[in-house]
């Protein structure tokens, strides 16, 4: 490894879930003082504090998770449900971004990095609620982006699909012949991605490498996505 | 004219704002029956009542409209502005066309026409809840524009910007000779678009003449944004 | 019908192939006077002639055909074999264009409407190529269409896929389920597109109804590309 | 550094124009063996001499430059300029590619990562021949990625602008306020990127780091385009 974030103070959300632990695991690695936050964010409040606390904060890594409710037909949602992911994946990232970002302005340096969805790109039958707040997230990044960028503040997210997770593809999912049949048809590359090679390219956004793109919502789904 | 939406039942939600006005008055001179309806949609009841009493709806147009609130910093907004579009253009879409589609999908016809944002393709500064908005509403027009294609029920979006109106270009505005240079560096058509053609590409994605294309969001912005 | 396109002189190239039937057609209908050319444009001096023959011309669908080569990997594929689509397709478009506008930019109107194909939007394999040429005509429209904008002059193209064709879609390989099958999966409506509907679209694009959409590439292919 | 390509076999062409010397100066640093080639590639021959010359090559940076014709409109461009983006940019692309694979399929690894241009995505005036050229590099890359992805072979395409260059921003132009001021206002971060920012993403997607995206453009312009 190659100390990419040494001496950077990296906020990492919902630090036990979704792309968290590998999250925090890379960035360690290379140098980061990582703030491994698991506090739930579902209120303004949480994300308030939890930037607070955390002092100056030279990476955001907004990490948020939502059951999906695939396989609900939109004519079936429960309304709680379809609000779930609006409370889960856009507020606490507006929220998370608006109490980082004047630090971030400030010092007119900063990096958020946004783990997102390829959903909000392609649609994807019986995901209206999660395809929705997905896309909610994509245009968000899009605007703050733009906003913050001549602040020398670079906001991106990673538009993932068929990332290895116990949570949406199980063991025994992986393991049924058919799945793997349908992976090879829809993911041109044939299998899932690793949730190591996902932190890896959060961590080169993260990075001083990486200072030219913002605004901008990235495919990471082996193919099933190109833009 | 040519009663291309002859014997058709139409919806124009918050006909009074927005696209509302010409929309019921194209939609009227090509022979649909028009519910020019104007209450306030920010609730499920509301949604569900209007599509109730509607009877069969051939073609729902999910005309939303909200205060953008450009020109407030993200660092800025206040936690009630960040959540009025949402309100006001994400939910009711949602409950509307959840309302409306088993009836469509019963009777294996159906359209819903959203007038959406190009702020959702692009993103622009100062607009960061709006944009997001619009974007969730353009995450679900595709996952749902997908879901309901193999029933005969087509659903698009006009991702619009630039379009005369008196809320976004006042005509104190539009006499300001910066604004119109602005307008012609920006704009590659050189103008705003007038409402009418604006009804005039809902009523093509309306009618009969278009079934295959669905789950789209299709910039109208005088060539500002093209995809 | 309706008139939309009552007195202009719009022509239709190699309208004897591809979509041209089927345009000459619907444009005649709605009170074109069509020139139906037929000749092979594979020159830039049949392409000036065709124009300069053609008189003031209100509407010029470039409707250029080429093998695709389906099938064929791109190590496989010939020299002479990759460079028919760039001549049949790509220098055409440019050729055409570039002759047609002049008069229409003195004009201050003018309409181009070019099919093109949604493989210029999302990758598909064995199509390299194909793939390569038609993307071109989406870069090439992109920048014509904001060139010409200020000049009253909207270029678009249709970007299909999944559009009933001899060629493409012989009747035995209709017949086959697992055709039928695979089709249903690719593509949300689950049924090929007519030639009709496609030149409806290409109709809406050529009349005076849509004059606010520019330097686009629309989809249109029963969902299966949605930008 | 972190040697990052130890013991890769790397191509890079066109090694002493546009982005060459800055990325075999950072992929020798990274610890690639680079076979910095300057011959011209304008025919089948000269491509496929040099990856038949260069053994077996684990990454083929296609690094192709061409005049883009700045300030010729699209009624005013010579046919052999019209030609010469595609002699320099897409015919070159295919050959060296179609010359690369078969090893790299054989041994079931590599990665062909091209410089292109953001024009491909977002449409700038009076760039026809060039816009259309890098358009089709990326329908090309977007094919082919996907054709080669399940035999693990990754190919991606920076589609950059407002990138440091002498040819393209002269020290001249660098020092006109005029000039500082349309960037600021064309390019939301208000800077150039500079080359080595530029081959520093370049190393990215070349490196074993990213395996799971493919058949990809990606915007590199400061904010510019965003997808």
């Amino acid at each position: 490894m190659a100390d990419r974030l040494k001496g950077k103070r990296v906020v990492v959300t919902q630090a036990a879930d979704f792309m968290g632990p590998v999250t925090v695991e890379v960035f360690q690695e290379e140098g980061a003082e990582v703030i491994a936050d698991t506090r739930s964010l579902v209120t303004a409040e949480a994300c308030r504090a939890l930037i607070k606390e955390s002092g100056s904060v030279d990476v955001l890594v907004a990490n948020l998770a939502s059951p999906n409710f695939s396989g609900t037909a939109v004519t079936d949602i429960a309304d709680d449900d379809w609000r779930t992911p609006f409370d889960q994946l856009v507020h606490p990232l507006h929220w998370l971004t608006q109490a980082a970002l004047p630090s971030m302005i400030e010092r007119r340096q900063g990096k958020i990095v946004a783990y997102g969805s390829a959903t909000a790109l392609r649609g994807l039958k019986t995901l209206c609620a999660y395809s929705a707040a997905r896309a909610a997230q994509v245009g968000y990044i899009q605007s703050v982006g733009v906003e913050a960028a001549p602040h020398n503040v670079q906001i991106n997210l990673i538009a993932q699909n068929y990332v290895e997770s116990a949570d949406y593809y199980p063991p025994k999912l992986m393991e049924k012949p058919s799945f793997v049949a349908s992976l090879k048809r829809q993911v041109p590359v044939g299998r899932l991605g690793t949730p190591r090679e996902d932190a890896m390219f959060a961590l080169f956004l993260a990075s001083d490498e990486c200072g030219f793109m913002t605004g901008q919502a990235f495919p990471f789904a082996g193919g099933w996505a190109q833009r």
